[in-house]
Parts: structure tokens; C-alpha cells; sequence
């Protein structure tokens, strides 16, 4: 029997996932900032949302989770990606219509590609992406990096490099094609099978194959540089002057095409340069994609830009450079109960000072007195709730701060009050150690 | 070509996922507050997580989304609900081991369910639930009831019920699932097709078929209550009383025996008796399980307790009380560019009031001073920055308070001390309104 959780997968366990949640909310927090608003998409799509015309790309071609149910011919496919569901819900709202374009829009949440499973890469995985759909302003590419860059170095990140490239223009692209295609003939034998097809369908991936990057005939091809009109010049000046103007690092990097075909003018990468992370070092890719809203339906002409991060390896990257994200995560009261005869008493304690907001829990198991504390401990209690038969008869409980030793038994209905008053204190406590 | 989202799905688009955040983050304050960490678990399993030996329920029958991949011969499933990956991932990972049980966890996300789709019916939705693993102690049962009617509370709904009903232990149940068959066995033939299945397989079920739920033999079947042993009334007596003690109203409902084989003692609902609800009146739903733990290869006896709820449903209700939970939405400033030539100085200080957290933006399509000022009214905006040639020049901004239309030009390193000073003013403005 198969119940082992699916080759390639992982699950996010209660102790982790403490770690994810202030992650996503240091996500939010800056998207909120940028003006950028959730989308959630549907884990599946039809498939030719994902599976388009021309595409040469590897995730689309080998990697996809496609399947067709019983008894239907419609083919659905779970989501490899973020952007081609937003781009699709996009058209079909017809959010183009909005008057304050570009509308921008963030996404997180689970992304199959059926890879073999190796360090780092999963088959399902979580991706956070935005997209700012609806203008060619340079201004937008800038502003989707920034929002990248002031993320992660919010989150702590030091060790990051900005990369960047310019694929220009269709003109530009489709001149540079062409010379890529007459510059790779005679080399053709020595390139690898996924390469042979990219020189039909789209000869920029070579440059970005993984099998054949260190081919001298790769190396020595021509530069996407040499091939800008100037149209895509100026566009690419701008978007580098701003990101000087506001102090953003980055390097040109003339061999940068990115593993998608749909993508025109600015396409980035922020790498860890972090050794641990090794060939993994992309944390965060994206660009600028000019046909994307048109195959969907949409007007013709418009654009948008994104990018997107893998959580999983980001964590890795936060955790390479010693950066750990869980908060601590401690109850304010755990209620023992000392008699069993009190369980039902301290019970009901305990869901009063839950109703007041306190974060509290209790023994269930019948446990000693001892153990009872231990688990106390574990749960890094700041007081514990002592309750026997005599508190349970007087209706009273006995607190004990448990830090500072002190110990108090009060009438039940000044709990609250009490836990109002030194809990607030306790806090105090701590920040004034903490500014020492 | 297929463009539309899939049938039976929808997306959740910017102008909602305010809402869904904020339903969200009180569920996982709740959460907190009774101590119960978050699980995340794959989207897909190995189809025998969820089609087990013996289950009669409709889900696992007919409505899974079951896939096998070329080139593969494993099966696997689109989780159609929470709690079998829940259990699985608790065995496989040994959290049995836990000195400190419950292991208490939540879990939120997609699921997936090829039914018909119709109204409140998706394909793909979004259930949260909670899962409490661990302990046979009906304060467990008691705890995750006390859960789900404070947060239902806490949200606003008025217009709930919660219904209960014990389907006892195992010994109970075999005696009453004997009395059942005997009882329906002259009346075999009126019964649907999937009552005749579940004649055999677990006639309990039988009461809660939608089809025969009218019928007279259905109505005047053997009632639960009259097969329990005493083991089983007594722990259905605690829970009640404790229900009681904490003040949580309930009406116990002998026919609920809930649509999933694996219940034991404790099952309930919560419904909501608006009549807008109709049929679709189920927000919120769970009972104890005793086999399940085992069945996954976890110790034996062990039991759990939890609910599920559809997110979209409670949405509905909670929409049926008039109740909204979209949170204002409203940006700090709308920068406003005069000339373009102020472009790129524009940003930079649109850049610089973002990294000192307020929440701003600006004009991407070079539009007219007035389609600026309507943009800015749309986004709610509380403040225009106004930036031209001559704000440029001197390195300045022009800042209008837009509630009051009060207008200053100061420096550009002014503005971060100018919006702390006003901008806070302007909170205590309002709340000062809202007091009133």
C-alpha cells in the first residue's frame, strides 16, 4: 500500500510551517505597499492555457502534470507556473478594461512540474509571483524589480546579485534569431537533441542550456547586444538608469534569455551568490512579456512583466546565510489539572481565558503533575493554571508566573485581569532585556 | 480553444482576496489561540489516501479526480478533503510519538470534487479544517466544537445552530447497523440504487441519502440512540454536559450520521438557518474517528476528532447576515506626475515612501492632471504627492491632504516626517469620527 506521500513531494509540518506564515506575510506586506492585490487561480487549467503554440520550452514539453478524467475529453493540466492563469483570468475578466492600468496582481500557492525529484527541486512546490499587466512603461519593469529586491533584502538576504539582460524588441528578437540560427549551422552536430529543436523553434535557448553551456561554439556565440534596435536601446537605458537612480545594484548579463519563449525586452534574475547554494542559485526569475495577453484573447499590443520565486529554495537561501524566519512561539497559560474530579472545571477555565484572547491549552491525557509541567515547558508557557479539587470547590485558581516563580491563588473571575495585568508586564520585561 | 477557466471552478479575483485574507487571518488567530498549528499537505496523494477498503461515501465513489500520468503506473488523487492527508502525514512522519497529545493541527486550501457543478457546489473550493489527533478524551470533542462556534461568532454569524449526535463505539454501531438491516429488509426494493449499495455496506448512511430522505420506512427507522452500551452513552453524556458548562447551544439530532464512513461517537454540524441558505444550510462539519489512525498503519486505538468547512459556503452565509469582511482598502499617497520630463524623479520618491511603509503609487500611462485625480479618488488615496518640472528642480513635492485639501510644498527629505505627522493625524481623525 502507497501511503507514503507521492515521490516528490513534501509536506510542511506543524513546526515548520510557522516559518511559512511569516514569510508570506513579509510577501504581503510589500506587495501591499506596491499597490499590488492577490489573485487565486485554479490549481488546474485546460491544458492549452499552459501547453501553447511554438513553445519550446522544457516545462511545458516534458514536465506537466496532464490528465483527462473518465468518461471526458476536456485535458486539464495542474499548474506548472503562475502567469499563464493570471494572463488567462486576466482576458477573461476583462481586467484590460480597468482605467488604471497596469492592474498588479500577486499569486502564491502549490506548482507541479513532474521533474526528477533532486535537492532543491520538488514536484510540487510553492511558488509567489506578481504581474503588472497593461503598460509598457519602463517604470513598470523597475518597479517589479524593486519590490524583488526590497523583499529580499527585508527578509534578511545579503549574499544577492541582480542580473539582468534586454532581449529587445520582435524586431530585434527575430534579427537576432537569425543570426544565432546562421552563427549555430555548422555547429549543429555538436549541440544536444533538447538544442537541435531549439534551433528551430527558439535558437536564444541554446544559450541557456544547461548540458550545453560550456561548449566553446556557445560561449563565443554572438550577443543579443550586437542585434538591438533602438527602440530597444532606449527602453533598456531607462529601466538601467532608474534602477542607478534608486541605488540598485545589478550586473548586465548578455547571456540571460531565461527558459520561456514569451519574453521581450527586460528579463532578470536575483541569484544567491551564497556557495552552499550551488547550481540552485536563482532565487527569483522574471521579464517582460509583450504576447501573452494578445494569445488569450486580449488586445493586441498589451504587455505585462512579473517574476517569480520558489519558497522552498528561497527558504534555502534564507537558511544558507543563517537568516531563520520562525517567530517564537510561545502560550501565554497552560491549565493543569492536579485532580481528575476538576478536569471539566478547568476546562471551562480555560476556554474563558481563550475567550479573552490569551493563547492557552490544557493536559488531556491525565498525566502527573510532573509530566503536566514538562509539558508546560515544552509549550514555553509564560504561566501555568493550577487546578485541583480545593480551587475547583472555592471556585478559585492558582497562577504561577512561570519565570518568575511567583505564585498566586485567585477567584476564578479575576483570572483575566490578573493575566491583563502581568502578562503585559512580562512583555515588558522581556523588551527591556532585549534593549540592554 | 479552451481559454475559459475550467467548468465548475472559479478565480478569486483582486477585489475579493481582501475579504478571503481577512477570513483567513481570523481563522488562524483562532487557531492560535487554542493552540493548533498549521499542516500543509500536497494537493495530490496516492489514490488509496482517500478510496479505502469499505468506504460507501459518494466522494471517494464517484467524484474523485484521479489521474495516472504516461510512463507511470501510480494513481493519484486531487485531495477531495483534508483530513485523510492530515492522518497520513501524522503517521508518516510519527507525530504519535508526541509526549504532548492531541497533536492539534489546521489545514486550508484547495479541494477537489467532479460534481455537478451548481449553486455553492464548486468543482475546486477551499476548505479549512482541524484535526485534533491523539487523545479519546471528549474535552478533545468539546474543544474543536468550542472552536468552530467562536470563530462563526467571532465573524458575525448570528443565524446558527449546532447539531450533535453520538454514533457510539464500535460494539454500539454493529448493533445498531444489524437492527438497520433487518429493519430496511422488506423494504429493500423502494430504496435507491446507492441505498441498495449502502444496504450492505454501511446502513447508516441510509438515513442520510438526499433521495430517500422523505420516505416513510426512512423517517421511521430505528433511531441510534436505543443500540448505544453504556460506554458510549456516558461519553456522549460528558460532551453534552460540558456543552452545556460552557454555555454552547446544540440540538442533538439523531439522524445526523454524516457522509463519511469512518465517524465514531462524536458527530455534529453547525447550520445556518438563514433562509437564503436553503439546502446548501451545512457550514461547518466533523465528528470523531476511530479506524482511521490504524488504518494509515498508526497505532492502533488511536483515535481523532475534527471539522471541515467550505470556505466558499461560509462566505455565502456570512454574506446571507449581511456581513462583509472586505477591509478598507485605501492607499497612503497617489503620486501625480505634472510633466513627463518629472517621470523618473517621480518614482524615486514613489520608491522612497514605499521603503518607509506607506502604501503608495502612481501614474504608468502618462495620462492628464484630471484622469491623475480620478486614478487617486479610485484608489482611495489620502494623500496626492504632485510632482513637476518645478518640484524637480528644486528637489521638492507638493503634498495635498485630499480629505481636508490641504496643499504644502516642502523638500523631498521631508515628506517621510511630514506623512508620520499627518498621516497619523488624519487615523486619529477618524477614529475620533467613529467614536462619536
Amino acid at each position: 500500500m502507497h501511503f507514503q506521500i507521492p515521490r516528490g513531494t513534501q509536506d510542511i509540518l506543524p513546526a515548520e510551517s510557522n516559518k511559512w506564515q511569516a514569510l508570506e506575510q513579509t510577501l504581503r506586506h510589500f506587495c501591499s505597499l506596491y499597490d499590488f492585490k492577490e489573485i487565486r487561480t485554479p490549481i488546474f487549467e485546460h491544458t492549452n492555457v499552459f501547453k501553447r503554440e511554438n513553445d519550446s520550452s522544457d516545462m511545458v514539453n516534458k514536465e506537466m502534470y496532464t490528465f483527462q478524467l473518465e468518461n471526458s475529453n476536456t485535458s486539464l493540466t495542474l499548474r506548472p507556473e503562475g502567469t499563464a492563469g493570471v494572463v488567462r483570468s486576466f482576458v477573461e475578466h476583462k481586467m484590460y478594461a480597468n482605467p488604471d492600468l497596469p492592474v498588479k496582481m500577486y499569486y502564491m500557492g502549490e506548482m507541479a512540474r513532474h521533474e526528477r525529484p533532486q535537492k532543491g527541486r520538488l514536484r510540487l512546490f510553492h511558488q509567489f509571483g506578481v504581474e503588472s499587466l497593461g503598460t509598457k512603461s519602463p517604470l513598470a519593469d523597475v518597479e517589479v524589480i524593486t519590490l524583488a529586491f526590497s523583499i529580499l533584502k527585508a527578509l534578511g538576504l545579503e549574499e544577492i546579485k541582480v542580473l539582468i539582460n534586454t532581449l529587445g524588441d520582435d524586431e530585434s528578437r527575430a534579427a537576432y534569431r537569425n543570426a544565432l540560427r546562421d552563427y549555430f549551422a555548422p555547429y549543429l552536430d555538436s549541440l544536444c537533441a533538447d538544442c537541435k529543436r531549439r534551433y528551430e523553434q527558439n535558437p536564444l535557448r541554446i544559450l541557456d542550456c544547461k548540458i550545453d553551456h560550456d561548449l566553446d561554439c556557445v560561449k563565443n556565440a554572438p550577443k543579443m547586444s550586437d542585434y538591438l534596435n533602438e527602440n530597444s536601446k532606449d527602453y533598456f537605458k531607462t529601466v538601467l538608469q532608474t534602477l542607478d537612480r534608486l541605488g540598485i545594484p545589478y550586473q548586465v548579463e548578455d547571456t540571460l534569455v531565461r527558459g520561456l519563449d514569451y519574453y521581450t525586452h527586460t528579463v532578470f534574475e536575483i541569484v544567491s551568490i551564497n556557495e552552499e547554494m550551488g547550481s540552485q542559485s536563482t532565487v527569483l526569475a522574471g521579464g517582460r512579456y509583450d504576447g501573452l495577453i494578445s494569445y488569450f484573447g486580449g488586445p493586441k499590443e498589451m504587455s505585462g512583466i512579473g517574476w517569480a520565486l520558489g519558497m522552498e529554495r528561497l527558504i534555502i537561501a534564507l537558511e544558507a546565510e543563517g537568516i531563520n524566519l520562525n517567530e517564537e512561539d510561545a502560550l501565554d497559560c497552560f491549565v493543569m489539572v492536579l485532580d481528575q474530579e476538576a478536569r471539566e472545571y478547568a476546562f471551562e477555565v480555560l476556554t474563558e481565558i481563550r475567550a479573552y484572547g490569551y493563547r492557552a491549552d490544557m493536559d488531556y491525557q491525565s498525566r502527573s503533575f510532573k509530566a503536566q509541567f514538562k509539558a508546560a515547558d515544552r509549550k514555553k508557557a509564560k504561566t501555568a493554571i493550577m487546578i485541583g479539587s480545593s480551587e475547583m470547590e472555592s471556585g478559585s485558581v492558582t497562577v504561577k508566573l512561570l519565570d518568575r516563580k511567583e505564585q498566586t491563588t485567585l477567584p476564578a473571575d479575576e483570572l483575566v485581569s490578573y493575566l491583563d495585568v502581568h502578562l503585559e508586564e512580562e512583555e515588558e520585561h522581556h523588551h527591556h532585556h532585549e534593549e540592554e
